[in-house]
C-alpha cells in the first residue's frame, strides 16, 4: 500500500483511501474472458499499470495471465487490502462473511441484483448488512461500477470505457450514483483532455455513502474540485458535514442532480405545501450551503475544469477577443442573456491598440482581431484585454484555423501573459478537438459550445457571490422574545389539526409575530362587545375547521363601520358557511381589527421528508400560485438568507417604493421571516404546514401584521383537505 | 451549367441557381499560393471536383496551377456564368464594372472593407449598387464568405473549414449572415455525419439578401429543411413572402437568432412600449409564421437532421430503450422538464416483453435492456416500443459500447422495423463520434448531449402543433362596425400627443370597443350634471397631458356616492393635481362611471421600426412590469393569434374560473384584441402607442370595459414624459 498522505485525514476518508489505493487486490469472480465483465476488471488493472499484488479468485482456474487463480478469499495466503466481487448476487453475502473472517477491511461490491430489483433483493442486503455491522469492514456498492484512482492507475472496474488506452490524471474528483454515467463522462472528459483524480459509483450505497466519498476528496492533495453526479442524497446531515468541510478547505462541490421534472404538485393543505416540490427544497440546500448546481451533462467536467483553474472573477465585465465574426456574436448573446456586459476598452488599451488596429476597431468589445491585418495582433491585443482593469473576464474566440492549424491558431493564447491572474477561457468556433485538448492541457478552461461557455462562467461569477457572503457572519439569530415551549406544545396538543385561524395566531403571538387585535364571538351580543373593544373598522369571520377558503365561501365580511353592519354581516356569513358546507363545524366568528393598506404577502412553513421544515416567502394574493414567485430556504435561516428570501422574489419591488408607492417595512418581514424559521425548527415534531395568508407589510418603520394563518398538525388522520 | 431542375423556379431562384451551378467561373484576384485565403477558393474549387471551366484572373501571373490566366475580366475570351472576386475593397467597383459590360450574370463580391467598415465603405457600397442597377447581374455579398453547392461540388469559398477531404451532401439548406459560422457549422456537422445540401454565407446583402437565398432552397429539390443563422432582417415583406412559400411548400425554417440580450429596456410613454422589446417582436413574428426559433449554435445541424428526417410525432409520450441507466435518468430528466411524458407500455408490450424480461422491468419506462440479460432482448424489446400505441417516440440510448463496438452497440437501432412511421432517436452515451456518424447516415438522427435531444423533440412537437392550427382557416376578422376612418384622421389630428384619456377613449369607441359612460367637467355644477346623468357610484379624475400616472399623482377618486363627496373631491384632486405639477395643463375633470369587480387585464399596441404595429395583452395592476407576463403578436392579427395570446398569459387564469372566482368574458377581450388590431393597422401611420388599462373584464357574457386609455401620436416633439 502506498503511503498515505502527510495530510491528517478522519477515518471514514483515511479508510475510502485504503480501498482506492490497495497495495493487494482480490478479485472474486475473476475469468481469463477479457471480452466479459468478468474479465475486464482484471484487464483494466494490468492494462493501466496497477502496481500491487493481484489475486483473481475462482475456483474453476488455476492461474489467469500468468497470476496465480485461488478459489476462495479463504484459501488466500494473506490477508489483501481491498476485495472486489463480481459474482451472481446469490453468492455476494458468503463471500462477505469470507472476507470479515480474513480481516479484509475493504470491499467493493459490484454484483448487482440487490436492493435495487425488490423486496427479496432487499433481504440479502439487509444479510450482508448484519455480517459486516462492528467489523472493521468498509463496503463499496453493491451495484456499483467501481471505482478508479487514476492518480496512483488503481482501475478496479469493469466499464468499458478504460479501453482508453492513456487515462489523464486531473485534479476533479466524480463522485456519480450512476455506474453508467463514470465511463460516459470519462470517455468525453478524455476527448477534451479534462481529467480526473478519482472516479467513483457509488452503487446502492448500502455502508460508504456519496457524503463519505466527497469526504474523502476534500481530503485528497490531488483533488480541486468535487462534481458529483446525485439522484438523491441518504443522510442530511453528513451531506451538510462534508460541504461544510468543503467550504473549509476552499474545495467547491458542483453537482448535477435529476428529478427536476417533477409529476404534478403534491396535495397540501397549505398555500405553502402546494408551492414547495422535493427539487425546489434542494435548490434552496444548494443555494443555503454554496453548492453549484449544474444544468447538463458535460457541465460536470467543463465546469469542473474552469473552477479547477480559476478562481472566480470581480466581477461580470467580459472583453472577448475572436478571429471569427459569428462564434463571437453568438457567445457574446448567450453571456448577455446571463447578465454579462462587454464594456469598452480602457483609455490606454485603446491608445496603445491603434498602433496596429484600424480606427473602427480599436474599441471594438469583442474585438474581431482578424481586422487588424497585423501578425501577431492577437497576442498583442490579448496581453492588453488582460491588463485592461475595465474586464474581469477574458474570452478568447478561435476560429476555423483551431481546427486545421490548431498550433498556429492557439499561438496567441499559449503564450499570453500568464502573471496576470484574471480567468481566460477559450471557445472554438469549429469542430476543433485537438485545440481543445491542447488548451486544456495548458490551463485554458475550453467549451465546446457558445451556451456552455457562458453558463460556465455564470456558476464561477455566482460561487464568488456566494463565498463573500459566506465570509459574513453567518449565524441563526436568537429568537426575542424566548418562547415558553412547553406551553406552547400544551397548547398545540390541545387543538384539532388544521388550527383554525384564531388558534393559529396565538401560537404565531407566542413567537412575537405581530397579529391582529381580534377575539372568537360565540353570539351577537358577544361579538358587539368585542367590536366596541376593538374599535371600528372591523372583519369579520366565521372559523370553521371545514372551511380552508374564506373568500370563496363568502363567510368573511370586510369594512364593517357601525352596530347596525355588524349584526347584518354577523349573520349572513353564518347562513353563507351553513350554505357553502351543510355539516361544516363551526368554533364561532372571529371580530377583527380591519388593518387598511400595506402589501400582502406570504410566509409560510412546510416540512421536507428529507430535508425537515422549510421556510417560504412569497408574494400574496391570488397571483402566488399563478408566478410562483416564491422563495425557498431550508430551516434554520440566518439573516443573510431570510434577505436573500427577500430579494429573490419578483414581486417584492412592490416593498421597496415601485411606482410611488409608499415602502414597506422589508425589516419587520425580515423579523417574521426568522421568528418563522425559529417557530419552524422549535416546533419540528409537531407543525408540519404553516400559511401566514396574507402577512401585510405596513409602510416603512409601521411594522407588520399576520391577518389569517393556518397551522397544520402532524395527526393527519384528521386532517381533511377541501377539494379546491 | 448543369441543366435547371424540371420544376419551375421564379426568377430569384433561378437567379441564384445560375450562380450556385456555374458552367464557367472568374475568380478575381486568383493566386498560386494555396495556403492564402486568396489562393485557397480556385483549391477548392478543384480539390472538391468542381467539372466546369475555371478563369483565374491576375495581372500577375500567366498561369496558375495549369489553368492560362488572364489580366482581367475584359480580356476574357468568353462570357462566364459566375465570377468570384477577393481583391481589396477599392479595385472592387471597377470589376464589377467589367463584369457588367461583359455580360456576366453572377458575381460574388468576397472583399471586405466595404458598408460594414463605416462611411467611406458605404459610399463604395452606393458605387456599385449605381453600377449594377437596372442590369441583370445579381450579387452575392460583399463581404461573403462565399457560397458552396454540395450537391454538385461547386465550392466558392476560401473559408478553411473545405480542408476537409470529403464533404457529405445532405437535406439542409444553410443560409448565414455570419460568414465565420459557415465553416464552423459545416466542420462540427462533418463530425457528425450531418450533410448540407447548399452552404450561403450571405455577407452585407447588397442586392439578394437572406429571404432570396431562403426563395431558393424552397424550390431547390435537394433541400428539405432550410436552416438559418439570423442577425436581423432586411426587408420585412420578404422575409414574410419566403416564409409563406416554405410553408406551402412543406419546408421548415429553423433560425437561430441573435440579439436576445438586449441593453436595458426602451423609453416609452405607455406600458406598452416599455414592456415590447425588438426581440420580442420577433419571437411574436417566428410564432405567428411558424417558424422554429432555435436556441443553440449546434442546433442548426442537430435540430436541422431531427426535421429532415421525421415528420412530427402525434404526441408526447416517450418510449426509451437503454443499455445504461444514468444517461437514460438524465436524458428522462431533461424531457421531463420540457412537458414529454413516459407512460408504461400497452399490456401487449409487457406480456410479449415478459417473456424476455425479468418482472420489474417489463412495465418500466425508461426500459434498461441489460436487465433482460438475454442477447437480441434490445431489439425485439425496439420493434415492440416501435409498434406500442402508447408511444409518440422512441428514444434509444446506448451506453459504452458505442463507443468501442459501435457496429454491436447500435444493431438492434440500425436494424429496427423500418415500416413503422414513428420518430426514433438515439442519445449516445459516452464520447462516440463514430457511432453518431453511422446513426445519422442510417436515418436516425442522433444527440450529443441529453439536453439537445430533448430540445430538438419540443422543437419538432411544436412545429406540429403549429402545422395542425394553421391548417385551420387563418383570416383576420372584418371589423364591425366598419369604423369612419376619415372622421377618426381628423379627430387625431385634432388633439396634441399623447391624447388624454377622454380623447383616446373616444377614438377606441368609434372602433366599437366598449368604454365607459365618462364626460369632460370644466366646473363642479357642470360635473354634478354629468354625475346626475351617468349615476352613482362614480370616479373624478382630472385630465392633464402633463400628468401620466394619476394614482402616483393623486388626481383619481374612487367610489364617490353622493354630492357631498362630489364636491368634496372635484375640490381635492385639482388641488392635489397642482401639487403634483404646479405647471400642469388642466384639460378638466372626467366623471365617469365606476365598474365594480371584473378583472383588470391590459391591451396595447407599440410600433416595431422593422414589422410595424404590434398587439400586446397582459395581466393589468401594478405586477405587469414586474412579472413581464405578456403576450405580444405582429398586426394584423387573425382570431387564432388573439386566441393563443391569451393563453399565453398564465394570469389568465384568472379569467377562467380561477379557485371559485366568477368566468371573465374571454369572448369580450378577444373581441377586444382584434379591434385594437384593426385600430393599429388602420392607424399605423399616426398612432405609435396605446394603452387600454385597465380594460376591465367583466364575468362571462357582461361583457368589457376600456377604464383608462392612452394614445401617442407620432408628432413625438410635443411628447413629454415623465420621471417615473
Amino acid at each position: 500500500m502506498p503511503p498515505l498522505e502527510e495530510e491528517h485525514m478522519e477515518p471514514v476518508a483515511e479508510q475510502i483511501k485504503y480501498i482506492l489505493s490497495p497495495g493487494s487486490i482480490a478479485i472474486v469472480g475473476a475469468s481469463s474472458d477479457f471480452t466479459k465483465f468478468t474479465g475486464r476488471t482484471l484487464k483494466y488493472l494490468l492494462k493501466h499499470g496497477y502496481k500491487g499484488k493481484i489475486y483473481p479468485i475462482n475456483p474453476k482456474y488455476d492461474e489467469i495471465v500468468g497470476l496465480k487463480c485461488f478459489p476462495s478469499i479463504e484459501a488466500l495466503p494473506e490477508c489483501v487490502d481491498t476485495a472486489f466481487i463480481q459474482i451472481p448476487s446469490k453468492g455476494v453475502a458468503s463471500v462477505i462473511k469470507e472476507c470479515v473472517m480474513k480481516g479484509i477491511k475493504g470491499v467493493i461490491v459490484h454484483s448487482a441484483g440487490l436492493a435495487e430489483t425488490g423486496e427479496e433483493g432487499r433481504r440479502k442486503e439487509q444479510e450482508i448488512k448484519g455480517m459486516t455491522a462492528g467489523t472493521a469492514v468498509r463496503l463499496v456498492g453493491p451495484n456499483t461500477a467501481g471505482v478508479a484512482n487514476i492518480v496512483e492507475s488503481v482501475i478496479l472496474t469493469p466499464v468499458v470505457a478504460y479501453e482508453l488506452d492513456e487515462l489523464t490524471p486531473g485534479r476533479i474528483g466524480l463522485v456519480s450514483q450512476s455506474g453508467g454515467l463514470t465511463g460516459a463522462l470519462l470517455t468525453r472528459a478524455e476527448a477534451r483532455g479534462i481529467g480526473f483524480s478519482y472516479i467513483i459509483s457509488t452503487g446502492n450505497e448500502m455502508d460508504l455513502e456519496a457524503s463519505d466519498y466527497m469526504r474523502f476528496l476534500i481530503h485528497d492533495p490531488h483533488t480541486d474540485v468535487i462534481a458529483v453526479f446525485l439522484e438523491g442524497i441518504r443522510n442530511v446531515e453528513k451531506f451538510y458535514g462534508a460541504v461544510d468541510l468543503a467550504h473549509e478547505k476552499g474545495k467547491p462541490i458542483l453537482v448535477l442532480k435529476v428529478g427536476r421534472a417533477e409529476v404534478g404538485s403534491r396535495a397540501a393543505a397549505s398555500h405553502t405545501g402546494a408551492l414547495t416540490g422535493s427539487d425546489a427544497v434542494y435548490d434552496a440546500v444548494f443555494k443555503q450551503r454554496g453548492i453549484v448546481r449544474l444544468e447538463a451533462l458535460e457541465d460536470l467536467f467543463e465546469v469542473s475544469s474552469l473552477f479547477s483553474k480559476y478562481r472566480p472573477p470581480k466581477g461580470t465585465r467580459i472583453g472577448m477577443l475572436t478571429t471569427t465574426g459569428g462564434g463571437a456574436t453568438i457567445l457574446a448573446d448567450a453571456c448577455g442573456v446571463l447578465g454579462f456586459n462587454f464594456p469598452k476598452p480602457s483609455e490606454e488599451t485603446v491608445r496603445v491598440s491603434s498602433q496596429w488596429l484600424p480606427d473602427f476597431a480599436s474599441t471594438a468589445n469583442p474585438l474581431d482581431v482578424t481586422m487588424s491585418g497585423v501578425g501577431g495582433g492577437y497576442s498583442k491585443s490579448l496581453d492588453l484585454f488582460l491588463r485592461d482593469e475595465n474586464f474581469d473576464i477574458i474570452i478568447a474566440v478561435v476560429g476555423t484555423s483551431a481546427q486545421f492549424e490548431p498550433e498556429m491558431g492557439l499561438k496567441a493564447i499559449l503564450e499570453r501573459d500568464k502573471t496576470i491572474d484574471k480567468p481566460v477561457v477559450s471557445f472554438l468556433n469549429p469542430n476543433a478537438e485537438k485545440a481543445l485538448r491542447l488548451l486544456e492541457r495548458e490551463g485554458i478552461p475550453t467549451f465546446r459550445t457558445p451556451e456552455a461557455c457562458a453558463r460556465a462562467l455564470r456558476y464561477l461569477v455566482d460561487y464568488g457571490r456566494f463565498l463573500e457572503k459566506d465570509s459574513m457572519v453567518k449565524v441563526t439569530p436568537p429568537a426575542r422574545p424566548s418562547p415558553d415551549l412547553v406551553g406552547i406544545r400544551k397548547l398545540l396538543s390541545s387543538h384539532q389539526t388544521p388550527l383554525n385561524e384564531y388558534q393559529s395566531k396565538v401560537i404565531l403571538a407566542h413567537y412575537g409575530i405581530p397579529v391582529l387585535k381580534e377575539t372568537v364571538a360565540t353570539s351577537p351580543e358577544e361579538g358587539m362587545a368585542i367590536a366596541q373593544e376593538i374599535g371600528f373598522p372591523l372583519v369579520l369571520k366565521v372559523l370553521s375547521p371545514d372551511i380552508l377558503h374564506k373568500t370563496e365561501a363568502r363567510v368573511l365580511k370586510l369594512g364593517i363601520v357601525s352596530e347596525e353592519d355588524f349584526r347584518k354581516a354577523y349573520k349572513e356569513i353564518l347562513e353563507n358557511a351553513k350554505r357553502y358546507k351543510p355539516d361544516a363545524r363551526i368554533d364561532g366568528v372571529l371580530v377583527q381589527e380591519m388593518v387598511q393598506g400595506g402589501t400582502e404577502v406570504i410566509v409560510g412553513v412546510s416540512r421536507d421528508p428529507q430535508f425537515g421544515p422549510t421556510v417560504m416567502f412569497g408574494l400574496g394574493g391570488t397571483l402566488v400560485e399563478v408566478y410562483q414567485d416564491v422563495s425557498l430556504r431550508v430551516a434554520p435561516l440566518t439573516r443573510t438568507d431570510a434577505e436573500e428570501m427577500v430579494d429573490e422574489v419578483k414581486g417584492s419591488v412592490l416593498l421597496r417604493g415601485y411606482r410611488g408607492k409608499e415602502r414597506g417595512d422589508v425589516e419587520g418581514l425580515i423579523d417574521v421571516i426568522l421568528k418563522v424559521s425559529r417557530l419552524a425548527m422549535d416546533l419540528r415534531e409537531e407543525v408540519m404546514e404553516l400559511d401566514i395568508n396574507p402577512l401585510i407589510i405596513l409602510g416603512e418603520g409601521s411594522g407588520v401584521k399576520a391577518v389569517d394563518a393556518l397551522i397544520v398538525k402532524k395527526d393527519v388522520n384528521n386532517l381533511k383537505t377541501e377539494a379546491s
